[in-house]
Parts: structure tokens; sequence; C-alpha cells
């Protein structure tokens, strides 16, 4: 037996095309979507991450202005620059890429971005009015993670789900969206005492660490759903997940490949969010979004 | 063998005592900490619960204004009159009682109070905040779940606690707080499909539901601690918790009382909380508040 594969691909596509497709309307209504990528890093997988976005973007007809400070810009300037990008009228999107320069804490900054445009949910408003149940972007990450077990048919309600990382961007917003799909959600940590045993309870094990392989065959019940959110770099230029899929793959009853799963729908919802915000802004082009913040 | 008490008298009555003089100390100079609590219902429980926190307020030496909107308040009014209390600058701390007229979500007028004057971390940006590890009050019966635990030793990090309830005033908040502790943490609710098991492979039970007598032995692992948060009035005008305490008292390693478990020490933490905004507001108390938001 080997579990099924929870492919993002289908998902993802089916995302980028409605979002393509209302982007053409907004741009006809004189609304071109936009999203602003600030940049505050040298680091290579972001610079990588920025790009694959940023093509993403183009191709789905929304604006990417990267906006580089370089690795060594101050708090105060990037806080700024998201403060200006948020007072600007045809910037409909903002999101700050990680990391940032020595220090700086990416929950603080991204205090920065006005609430309506920040599209990757990153500030602790968006978090809490997520958390409160009102209308906000989730991080799209964890909204990834629920948008692919939907697109599987995989049952959420009564279900317990354990979330393995405890971060603002994945590992708690993850659990309020699952929480709010009525699944019973534990999180887990670097500290918490017998991993395995914790996770091994679940029927959806979420894994959003960042340790390749952390997860093994012994974190799984037999038959249990596996979503990877880890994208680790190897040497040989690669990304592996932060599941051992070798070993989970025989137990599992499902499992998100990694490249391939939670990522591309990531990139996707937040060109849908891109597009949201855009449509929000015009009344012009008030049909588009009408389904809500996602 | 029976379950240790886990009391709310000591830890409240420290607590106000320390409120107390640091009020007096605000006071003399010229900063008299004031609370304002706005009212828009005629819900007896809650008549009863304000005046409870106006007497403790004017023992404490902090002024309490009940702001009465009445029981047909209509939203924009209430959000009026807590925007207007925010931008008075000798009111220190605003809280919404609940419950509120028809169809008012406290998440959402709440958003209307100061950030700085949120003494119960009742508006989205306060939760949010707290979830992403940044000073913000938190509400004070989430709090309190946490400083209890801690009056009485009980280690947190490491272990596993389950919280059961949900509610973005005490379910959500307790179990960031228990995170942010080190604890795993698994929250459940009325969806939860074996509840008894899920609570009974916790260290630490949380009850948050505001349902009398919902948990009982079978809920508790030997030896776990349990705190309850329930107040439910009883017909004879009493108040009960949501555990069983007559079941659960031979099975835990301990319990805390209602009344006088978790509810004096909430209203301690709120009296805390308007005296450390008050003297955040003045630069003359600077040595006041000194530790944090609590």
């Amino acid at each position: 037996m080997s579990a099924a594969v929870l492919s993002g691909k289908e998902l993802s596509e089916a995302i980028r095309a409605e979002t393509a497709s209302e982007a053409a309307e907004l741009a006809a209504a004189g609304i071109p979507p936009r999203l602003a990528v600030v940049i505050a890093t040298a680091d290579e997988s972001s610079a990588w991450y920025v790009r694959s976005i940023a093509r993403a973007a183009e191709k789905a007809g929304i604006v990417c202005d990267l906006v580089d400070l370089g690795p060594d810009a101050a708090a105060g300037t990037i806080r700024e620059t998201l403060a200006e990008l948020s007072g600007d009228p045809v910037v409909h999107g903002v999101i700050l890429q990680t990391p940032l320069p020595g220090g700086a804490a990416l929950e603080d900054l991204a205090s920065a971005i006005a609430f309506e445009k920040d599209v990757d949910g990153a500030s602790p408003l968006s978090l809490g009015r997520l958390a409160a149940g009102l209308p906000a972007f989730a991080p799209a990450t964890a909204e990834a993670v629920v948008a692919l077990l939907d697109h599987h048919a995989i049952e959420l309600s009564g279900r317990h789900a354990a979330v393995v990382g405890r971060s603002t961007v994945v590992g708690k917003p993850a659990a309020h969206l699952l929480l709010d799909r009525n699944a019973t959600v534990t999180v887990c940590h670097s500290r918490t005492a017998d991993l395995a045993a914790v996770t091994s309870a679940a029927d959806i094990v979420v894994a959003a660490v960042g340790r390749a392989g952390l997860i093994t065959a012994e974190h799984v019940r037999p038959g249990a759903v596996v979503v990877d959110v880890g994208t680790n770099p190897t040497a040989e230029g690669g990304l592996v997940g932060d599941v051992d899929a070798g070993s989970v793959r025989g137990r599992a009853g499902a499992l998100t490949p990694v490249p391939g799963g939670v990522g591309p729908v990531t990139t996707a919802l937040l060109l849908r969010h891109t597009v949201r915000a855009a449509a929000r802004t015009g009344g012009a082009a008030a049909r588009v979004g009408r389904e809500g913040s996602g």
C-alpha cells in the first residue's frame, strides 16, 4: 500500500486561471491589479521564491513590483516603505519577504501593512481577525493547507488534526483555519514531550517546521493524511519537505508531495488575494471578489 | 485521594494589593486610574459581574464609570461610545460587557476600543498581537488560567494541555498563552468527536465552555490538573463551573474551585491591566508598570 498523492497542481492551475480572468476584468475596468514585494535580504531561496511569484503574477496579469531595500535595510526604512506602499492607491497587495535583517520581526514590521492590502496575512491585525472569525486575508501558506485538503475532499469536521510548528505565518493560522472548520486541533512544537505519540493520535498531520525529514513513519497513524508544508533546500539544489516521504509513504493514507503540493497552491492564493484586494478598491469591478477574502 | 484545591484567593489578593499601591502612586502623580465599562444588556448575571468589578475597582482606588446604553442600543451607538471613551484622555481602560444586543459580535464591536486601552484584550488586534507574541493585554480570564497555574507552581513547558472551548475571549487566547509557555495545546469544542478520549490524554484540562458539569471523571486522566473557567448560574442563585467537581475530585490531582478559583484572579488582572494602561499614559508614573503588560 502506498499513500495517495495529494498534488497541488490541479488546484493551483484552477485558482490561477480564475485569478487571471478576474485580473483581466479589473484591468479592462481600469484597475490593473498590482502586488508589491518588499525585499530586505540577499538570501538565495528567498530570491528564488520572489522570482517564482513575479513570474506567476505576470502570467496572471498582475503587475508585480520588487522593492529591494538591500540586506542591510534598517527596520525603520522597511516600516516606512510598507506604509508608503499601503498608502499608494495603485498598489493593491503588499508583502514583506523573509528573512529580515538582524533581529527584525516580521510580525512587528508587518503591522505597517494596511489591513486591506495585507494579502499574505502577515500583520497581527489580520491574524487576530482570522482567529476571531472576522474577514481577513489568511497567510497564503496556511490557507493552502486547508484548500488542498478541501480539493481532495478530505473531511475536516470532527477530525483530529496535529499541526507541527507554531509559527505566526503557518502553524498558528493553520490551526485557526482548521478549528474554524470544526477540526479538533493540537499544536506541537520543538518542546513537545513525545512528538510521535501526539501526532500519531491524529487523523491529519500538518508538518510546518522547516526541518527536512522530521516526520517519519512512527509519527503517523496508519491511514492518516499528511500535509507537508516544509520547503527545505538540499545540497543538490533541490527541495525537500519536513516529511520523510520514503518512510511515511507506506503508512499514511495520503501525502502531499514536495515540490508540487502546498507550494504552488500558496502562490496561487497569494495572487487570488491580490486580485480580490484590487476588486474591493474599485466599485466598477464589484462583480469580482464577491466570494469574500478567500 | 482528593484533588488539591487550586484556590485563586491568595493570588487575587496579592494582585489587588499590588494594584492598589500602584493606583495610589498614580493618583498622587495626578493620574487617577479610570476604567469605563460599557453595558448594553439587562442580563442579570452580567449586572452581577459589573457590580463586582465596580466594587473591586473602588477598593483598589480605580475610578469605575458604568456607561449603560440600555439593552436596545444599536451597534453603531456602542461603537461610537467605545471610540469616544478610547479618545478620552482621562479614561485608561475600556471594556464592553456581554451579552450584546441582537446579533452584535463582541469581536467586531471591540475593534473600536483603542489598543492601549483594551484592558480585557477583546479586540482582534489585541488577540493577533497576543498570538504573534507581541505586547498586548490578554483577555483577563485567559490570563487568569495561566496565572493561577503559575501561582500553584504547576509546570507548563512540555506538558499537554487540552482547552475545551474555542471562544475568542477565553479558549483561543488561553491556548496561545499556554503555547507561549511551551505547552503542547489541543483545542476541543462541541464538534470534537470523542471529547473524553482527547481530554484524558492531557496533563492539564482547561474547561471554558459555559456548560455546567460537562467535565466528569471520564474526561480526566488520574492525577491531571483541571482548571474550571465556567461560571454557570444555578436555579438557587449560586454559581457552578463546567466541571462536575464531585465526579472529578477523586480522580484529578488538582482542581480550581468555582467560585473562588479563576474568577477572582480575572477581576484582579482586569484592575492590574487598567493601572498598567494608566501608568503608560503618564511619564510621571513611569516607575509603575515596568513589568510589561502582565
